[in-house]
């Protein structure tokens, strides 16, 4: 019998146990000379152009799931407003909170997540911290990352860029990562087949970035899913947003996951699709470029903006009617990223 | 009777609960253009100079105490990182992990002190994020913040910069903030006594960065105290410390208290101190410098950094005799930042 290596509160205190956790799980993955500098800032050097900054909680429950785990979340979900500022994703910051007791070696798969995920997003982390709590005063570990990116030159995207006449376009299908977490939770049966989507998105958007295209803004719809996106921007823009219900993808099993479980897929969180406004003489040229991608070949053109009301939402259904999409209150799904 | 405002398990929904409470709680205090534009990444523009990154998370318990609160340190923490770095502070942003049932009223305080404490460090705070988990998966609230700044030109500080023959100061008397937390903790009689010394240092460390000085290091003496810090710098800069117990000042107060607990004040927490290790010929110019600021009246020289053994740290007692001060394990207060 093997005692399980855990996390310590002594991990957390400052001392030569926290520097061993530092170095040893966390130096060694990350990888980077700025990091192993140890000091209590990262030198970045200089930073031409404009600079983007963002800041991610993350505090998924459970912290494994099919298609990722809070890790990889934590790097592509910071990697993904950075994206969609038109940021190219430089450097970023984790911070750890640990519940005593986590096994060390649920921390390790974690970090090595993490490694994973920065690589494919070609972003470095260069600075982090380390904080335990006793038993019970956290749930196993959340993760904060923060992120530095340059925006893309000549590039200028806001929420509240969205012009009437614009058209939406959506990355991919959506509800994946909600569903994949919420089948994890309930441990169903048919888990096994749906699988997030968390992935980096800014080397998917920055072909559209850099396409030529007159991109007006972009929005990853996480929490809340694709409506509470097309909400807050069209609250942000003034406009309404008419969204296609037929053109918008959906994978069959999250179709079916959604009916049990009674959800709309339309409010149902993603981790690797983004929200675009463009305009309409550039909609082929972006849906072009993006389809050439992995993870935009399913991109589709999904409606359109009008000039009024301001803030709303409206689906046009399969059936020809058409229905207000509200922001809901709170996500059906507590801890879904 | 009035029901108290608790924050729901919605507020972190992604939905409109979670937009009123960034909005009222949040941008209503933070006030900030960039924060206010609400978009997935705040545009920073061009960042002139070399730009420092870093981030910490604070989870102190109880989140009040003499002299601050939870917010006034994730504040007051991270400033000083950029601190310790030689640079100023520009830009913060806040992520925030709240549990189920937190009294609005408390998050408002906290939020409130912030903005004080942001105001005083003159630094922005531009992103932020808002996550709920349920009753009894976090402990009131986390904060992680992190935070951009811009390094002075001319200086080049760094934990590993330390040389044989430097001077070591302290800006001011060690142990406060431990203490302080620690008093509050067991609701102790004298807690009133001490107060945490929770403060934003730029402002301080300034005056040496511009004194003309020949800075080689700075780093702040927080978890694990004035012990963690030295051992960090001597170890980083491959050289010796040696520290002389008289002249590194320590209040009464906190004295008493430390002899009470059980407690060396060498190894209890700061927030509001720096370690400067500089060149022989700028000690008097930076502690003359130093001691002018209201935050480093008390500025000390408390030894000096010597070719070896190595990452050893010796003090000279007030006895004449020497000891070896090692970092210890772990810190014998959790839950101090």
């Amino acid at each position: 019998m093997t005692m399980e290596r855990q996390v310590l509160l002594a991990h957390g205190g400052g001392g030569s146990l926290m520097g061993e956790l530092i170095r040893e799980v966390f130096h060694s993955r990350f990888n980077d000379p700025i990091l192993a500098a140890a000091d209590d800032s990262a030198n970045l050097g200089a930073l031409p152009g404009r600079a983007a900054f963002t800041t991610d909680a993350f505090v998924v429950d459970p912290i494994f799931f099919p298609g990722g785990d809070i890790g990889k979340l934590a790097v592509c979900g910071t990697v993904n407003d950075l994206a969609a500022q038109g940021a190219e994703p430089l450097f970023l910051s984790a911070a750890f909170v640990l519940e005593e007791g986590l096994p060390l070696a649920d921390l390790e798969r974690v970090v090595e997540s993490m490694t994973s995920a920065a690589a494919e997003a070609r972003v470095r982390i260069v600075a982090g911290d380390t904080k335990v709590v006793p038993r019970g005063k956290a749930d196993k570990l959340f993760i904060a990352t923060s992120g530095v990116g340059r925006i893309a030159d000549g590039v200028s995207v806001s929420g509240s860029g969205v012009k009437p006449g614009d058209v939406l376009i959506l990355t991919g299908p959506i509800g994946d990562h909600g569903i994949a977490v919420m089948l994890a939770r309930e441990q169903m049966g048919f888990a096994a087949e749906v699988e997030s989507d968390c992935a980096p998105l800014w080397d998917l958007v920055s072909t559209a970035c850099f396409a030529g295209a007159d991109l007006h803004a972009m929005r990853d719809p996480t929490r809340g899913g694709l409506a509470a996106a097309a909400n807050e921007i069209a609250r942000q823009s003034g406009v309404a947003l008419e969204l296609d219900e037929d053109s918008i993808p959906v994978r069959d099993s999250v179709r079916v996951a959604c009916e049990l479980l009674g959800l709309d897929p339309l409010y149902v969180a993603n981790e690797g699709k983004m929200l675009l406004a463009v305009a309409p003489d550039s909609a082929e040229a972006v849906l072009s470029s993006l389809r050439k991608h992995p993870l935009g070949a399913q991109a589709a053109a999904i409606g359109r903006a009008l000039s009024g009301p301001s803030g709303r939402v409206v689906l046009r259904t399969s059936l020809g009617t058409t229905r207000i999409i509200d922001l809901p209150p709170g996500e059906q799904l507590p801890r879904i990223c």
